[in-house]
């Protein structure tokens, strides 16, 4: 049996992560539960699960929920709260659900204390990648992707030759708004952005797709999961999010993860991993998709992507001002403040008068993005 | 350094295991080389690659070999010099590229010595794969499969739960007739049979494709090799023949290996597994692919490919049966005595006349096929 922590366990992943382990009981206990805010969510998976710990980010939210719920489990909060799930005794492995940098420390905490990782958290590769790697290796730990693409690829390495390795190709849906010019993406509304025409996600990443910063960030955490040069990630538009990811071989093969848009299959392949357990669901049927598309994506309307690659061949703390000017322009444009392509600009900015500094420190990359959030961000960040 | 004896070095597999040898000649040796008449082409073979071994099935061909290339080189004939082919001490690994039946006899010796088999030669393990499959278990020895379908599954088999395992999704061109209706077939000539819009092969496996037998072959070849039953095999038809076959798991994940139709890339990757080296050559430009397609393969106008299923579900000598029948009706339409609807029709007679033997060992596999050819067959087999 696989002791589990899930930080973020309110969001959609983590609400996922639950029903995997739901569906199997004898395999699985959560340990311990952490969410923002969201204490009524919080109550019932405390009933249903019995944890040993929950966290609540909040310090308010954190003292309602002492009083709902009694002696039977201990409630921490704030960060050294998170840190706590993170790094809880009894967990084998901690589902990092958690939308932003604030999952950068409970990451590099739980690497430390040895625990598998299971990664929904891409800002923490993209901002701190540098150091995380290097310590999952010290430690002997695993890290486990847990987003649709991150998987595939990480299933499409599974028994390969590495040193094969030629190139990753990494395939976007294209978001909403592909094939859209430039000027037409001025007047996007929220509700537009949030309509993702494959993928039920969190608003965060929703809009991300939308504007495909997304998968500019997961281009630089692929980087660091696979350990491949920036040269060697392919952007692969795929607009029937059919095929979630591919790598090349030096022999011209491509090992290729297909599947339905369910995010509960990359949850549950590295909560087995390496097994392969039943999942209830749909399964592709290609006879009646009939056909896969495939597009070079557009570098001038999806100027976020174009930023990020930019973002990514700089390194150092370069994409941690990418990420964090994205977290802030992302409130700003679901707050109705700024327009959808003052998302792109104010990252364009906030990177132009950056100084870059190698190799930054956990202090450093944290210090930059809470800087950035301070000048910035006039809204609660969404998790 | 692995050594390598070939059977079937003249023919499009054979040369092209020889293409994959000569780019790399710190890792393999040829120790032998066998041919069915085609002196000239080994000759050549024989300065270039300095087999110990060589043998011409054809008995007057080897003795005309002979005074061509004095004592360097052992030549020998027959079906008795196939299997000293497939048995020579030296070998490692036997490519058994021989195109029809006569490869089961040197299939069967090879593995009962302990060689490592690559396998291009399908009708080996359709007629006789209740027999070396248990075999090479029985051996530890591996059968590695030659042809893009099998070397696909068997790619995107690799670190894989088995167990987890639920269906083969074996891909196809359709052939040069895909679209076509049964009545718009009666037509065709050879030279429209021998045109395949994507793979250059040999004449036997071109018609096959043609009549989708190939596919058909390649079916019950598959269900030997991956231990699977024929109901969780699905065949799909994608014509750009882009993906080479696809294996979906237990949780809906589906494994796909893609490529350019190049056969040196199975031959490759059989000849160096698990190792994945360079190979020279395109690789798949998704970008300019712009599309994959996806069809129900046409039971109807492609008979052949539905009698195979029923042959393989009846099992026994059946399959047997199948394969020998298309072998004297390809020859004979080759030749120019039937047409390309007397194909699969030829298979059904020969089938519906045919009393079901469970479980034959090999003498009877061989003397069904020798029966079948014997009555039919009026021009020489073309290897």
């Amino acid at each position: 049996m696989k002791k589990v922590s899930i930080l973020g366990s309110s969001g959609s992943i983590g609400t996922q992560t639950l029903d995997v382990i739901r569906a199997y009981p004898e395999d699985f206990k959560v340990v311990a539960l952490a969410v923002d805010s969201s204490i009524d969510v919080l109550s019932k998976q405390i009933q249903e699960f019995s944890p040993e710990m929950v966290c609540v980010y909040d310090e308010k939210r954190a003292a309602d929920l002492r009083k709902m719920v009694g002696n039977g489990v201990e409630v921490v909060s704030g960060m050294d709260g998170l840190v706590a799930c993170a790094v809880i005794d009894s967990a084998d492995i901690v589902m990092c659900a958690v939308v932003g940098m604030i999952g950068v420390r409970p990451v590099i905490e739980a690497v430390s204390a040895g625990k598998d990782i299971a990664l929904a958290n891409k800002e923490s590769l993209v901002t701190a990648g540098h150091i995380i790697m290097p310590l999952a290796k010290e430690k002997g730990i695993s890290v486990l992707p847990v987003d649709s693409e991150h998987s595939a690829i990480f299933q499409s390495l599974q028994g390969q030759d590495r040193s094969g390795l030629a190139k990753i190709i990494l395939t976007a849906s294209g978001g909403p708004f592909r094939g859209k010019t430039p000027d037409e993406l001025k007047s996007v509304t929220v509700s537009q952005a949030l309509s993702h025409p494959n993928w039920s996600m969190g608003k965060k990443i929703t809009i991300d797709s939308a504007t495909m910063v997304n998968k500019g960030l997961e281009l630089m955490e692929a980087r660091w999961l696979f350990d491949v040069d920036i040269d060697r990630i392919q952007i692969l538009i795929q607009p029937q999010s059919v095929i979630h990811s591919m790598v090349e071989y030096d022999d011209g093969a491509v090992i290729a993860q297909l599947g339905t848009p369910d995010m509960r299959l990359p949850i549950q392949y590295a909560l087995f991993y390496p097994r392969r357990m039943y999942l209830e669901g749909e399964r592709v049927d290609f006879y009646s998709i009939g056909r896969l598309d495939f597009e070079k994506p557009d570098m001038n309307t999806f100027e976020g992507l174009r930023l990020a690659i930019e973002a990514a061949k700089t390194g150092g703390s370069m994409p941690t001002v990418y990420n964090a000017a994205n977290e802030c322009a992302v409130a700003e444009f679901l707050a109705g403040r700024i327009g959808f392509t003052d998302i792109p600009r104010m990252i364009k900015d906030l990177m132009d008068s950056h100084q870059v500094i190698k190799n930054p420190d956990v202090d450093t990359v944290v210090g930059i993005g809470e800087e950035i959030f301070g000048k910035y961000m006039r809204t609660e960040r969404s998790r």
